[in-house]
C-alpha cells in the first residue's frame, strides 16, 4: 500500500496546488475599484503590455509608470499637505525670529491668516520656503520631515497626512509592480519633502521620486562632508517641468501615467504622444462625501484643459465617486 | 530491487546538486583581479554587508554603489570618449556651416589642431559643446550617440570604444548586482552622451546614469511633444558636483564608491564619511604597456589630492599592473 499512497498524497498536493494557482490568477487586483468601464482600460492594458506576443508587449525595463502625488496619491484639501508643514515649521521656529512677529508674510502665518499669506504673493512664499526648507544639511532636513510627518493630523478627519492615501491607488502600485513595473512619483511638491516617507507609504524609494528641486552645495560642517539645502530652484516639477523631470531622471518615457490637474497634462501629453499601446489617466474629484468634489474652478489641483484633453484624446478619467468603493484606507 | 535503486538514484541526484552548489559557491566571481589585498578588501566588504546578523548588515534597498566613468568603467586616454564624439560632430556638421572653416575654435577642430581649441580656454569649449550637443531633441540626440558609437573606432587599438572597458569592473558590476547591489555611474561626462549604450555596455539603465546635465525645454514640435537641449548647465557632475548629483537622483547615500581622479574625491569622502562599513576605491593607472601609466600630473584624470587621501584614510587603491590580470575584453 506504501507505493500507492504515496502516488496518491503527491496527486492531492498537486491539485491543491494547481487550486491555489487558479485562485491567485482569479483574485482581484484591484478590490476598491468599482467594475466598469475604467477598471478595465486599466486591466486591459498591463495585460497587452505583459503578454508575450502581444503586439503591444513591452519588454520590463521600460515598463515606466509615473504618478502625481498631491490629489492622485493623497489628498490635496484643503490645502496641500506640504503647506500645513511650511505652517508648523514657521510656528516652530518662531521663538528663534521674534522679528516675525511683525514682518510678512510670517505675521500673517502666525496668526493663521492664510489670506494675508496669500496677498504677499509668490515672493512672500519664497520667503517662507526659503525659511523653512533651506539653510540646513539634507540630513537635518530629512528628520525634521520624518518627525513632522509621523505626530502630524489632517484638521478634517484627524487622521496623520500618510493615512490620506488613496486605498485604489495603493492596489494600483502593487498591482503594476507586480507586472514589472518600475513605479515613479512626479510631483510639483518638494522632492526632499517626500523621500523621507514614500517608501513606508507607496512602496516608492527616494530614488524613484521625482518633485520640485533646490540647489545643494557640498561643504565641510564640523570636519565632516556634507549638503547644504539652497534657495534657488533646479527644477519646478509642474506643468513643463513634469516632463523636463522625467527625462533628467529616468532618461526614458513613461508608458503610463496618472494624474489629476492641469499641472499633470504635460506629463500625460509626454507619455501618450508616443508610438505604441499608452495609458492615460486622470483621477477626477467627485466625491463631496467621501473627500472632496472640485475641477475646472478649484484654487487647489484645478482639472481644466485635462479634462477636454482628456475627452479629445480618449484617456481615461476616474470617477472617484462612482469607480471607487472605498478611498482611505481607515474607512 | 526497484525501490532502493529508485533511492540510490535520488542520493546520487542529491550529491551531485550539492556538489554544483559548491562548485557555484566556489567559482570566483573576479576572476580578472589577481589575488591580493586590493581583491580581499572588495570581497570582504562585499561579505560583511549582505551576511544576515553581520553588525555591518546593509539591507538591499540601501545597497548603492557609485562608479565614475571614464577612466574607471572605460579608457580615458588620449582624451576623453566625448571629445572623439565631438569633434566627429564638428567633421560631420562643417558642410552646412562653412563659416567654421575660419571660425574659431571650430576652424582648429577641422585642421585637427587640438592645441589650436584649447587656447580658446572654456569658452571654446562651451562653443563646441553648445552647437554639437544642443538644439536638437533628446531622442534626435540620442539617435546621433548611437550611430556614432556603433561605428567610432578608438585610435590606437582601432577597438570600438565600448570595447575599451575594463573586464575587471564588468565583473565587479555583475558581483554587486548579485549581491543586491543597485549600480550607479556618476560621471563628469554627458548624462545624454552615456545613456542610450549604458544598459548594454555596463547593464546600468538609463535612469541609473547621472552625469552632467543640461537644460531642457518642453515644446511642440511638427504638433507633437518633444524636450530641446538647450546650452544652460544644469548639473557640473564632478568634484562637489558629484555628492550633489547623486543626492539629487538617488536621494541616498552609497555605501560603495568607485573612481580614479581627484574629480572623484568628493564622491568617495561623501561616501565613505557615513557611519557603518563602507568601501571606496580608486582605480590607479599604472600600466603603460596594457593601458596608459599616469596620476599627478596627467592633463586628463589627474590622481593627486586623491592618493594623498586614500593614504590618509586607508581607502583602497587598485594597481592596475598588478591587480589586473587582464584589462580589456579583447586582449
Amino acid at each position: 500500500m506504501m507505493p500507492s499512497t504515496r502516488r496518491a498524497t503527491n496527486a492531492t498536493i498537486l491539485i491543491l496546488a494547481l487550486a491555489f494557482s487558479s485562485l491567485a490568477l482569479a483574485a482581484d487586483p484591484l478590490p476598491s475599484w468599482n467594475e466598469g468601464a475604467t477598471k478595465q482600460s486599466i486591466i486591459k492594458f498591463v495585460e497587452e503590455v505583459t503578454r508575450e506576443g502581444s503586439p503591444d508587449f513591452v519588454p520590463v525595463p521600460e515598463r515606466i509608470a509615473t504618478f502625481d502625488n498631491d490629489g492622485t496619491l493623497w489628498a490635496e484639501q484643503p490645502i496641500y499637505t506640504q503647506l500645513f508643514f511650511l505652517i508648523d515649521r514657521v510656528k516652530a521656529m518662531a521663538p528663534q525670529h521674534p522679528e516675525w512677529k511683525t514682518q510678512e508674510p510670517f505675521a500673517s502665518v502666525l496668526k493663521g491668516d492664510l489670506q494675508g499669506v496669500t496677498a504677499g504673493g509668490e515672493a512672500g512664499v519664497v520667503a517662507l520656503l526659503t525659511a523653512t526648507h533651506t539653510g540646513m544639511t539634507t540630513d537635518e532636513f530629512s528628520r525634521i520631515v520624518s518627525n513632522w510627518i509621523t505626530t502630524a493630523k489632517h484638521p478634517k478627519t484627524g487622521q496623520p497626512f500618510t493615512a490620506m492615501v488613496y486605498q485604489p491607488m495603493l492596489e494600483l502600485l502593487d498591482y503594476l509592480r507586480a507586472n514589472g513595473f518600475k513605479t515613479y512619483i512626479v510631483s510639483g511638491g518638494g522632492i526632499d519633502f517626500m523621500r523621507p516617507w514614500s517608501e513606508r507609504v507607496y512602496g516608492i524609494p527616494p530614488e524613484q521620486v521625482i518633485g520640485t528641486s533646490g540647489g545643494l552645495k557640498y561643504e565641510m560642517v564640523d570636519g565632516r562632508p556634507a549638503l547644504i539645502k539652497l534657495p534657488s530652484l533646479v527644477l519646478n516639477d509642474d506643468k513643463e517641468g513634469k516632463p523636463v523631470g522625467i527625462q533628467r531622471h529616468i532618461g526614458r518615457r513613461p508608458i503610463a501615467a496618472f494624474g489629476n490637474s492641469d499641472g499633470d497634462l504635460q506629463m500625460l501629453q509626454w507619455t501618450c504622444s508616443s508610438s505604441g499601446l499608452r495609458l492615460c489617466v486622470f483621477v477626477h474629484h467627485t466625491d463631496s462625501k467621501r473627500e472632496w468634489a472640485y475641477d475646472r474652478g478649484s484654487h487647489i489641483g484645478a482639472l481644466d484643459k485635462g479634462l477636454d484633453e482628456a475627452k479629445l484624446r480618449d484617456w481615461t478619467v476616474v470617477d472617484m465617486e462612482k469607480d471607487w468603493n472605498r478611498v482611505f484606507p481607515f474607512q
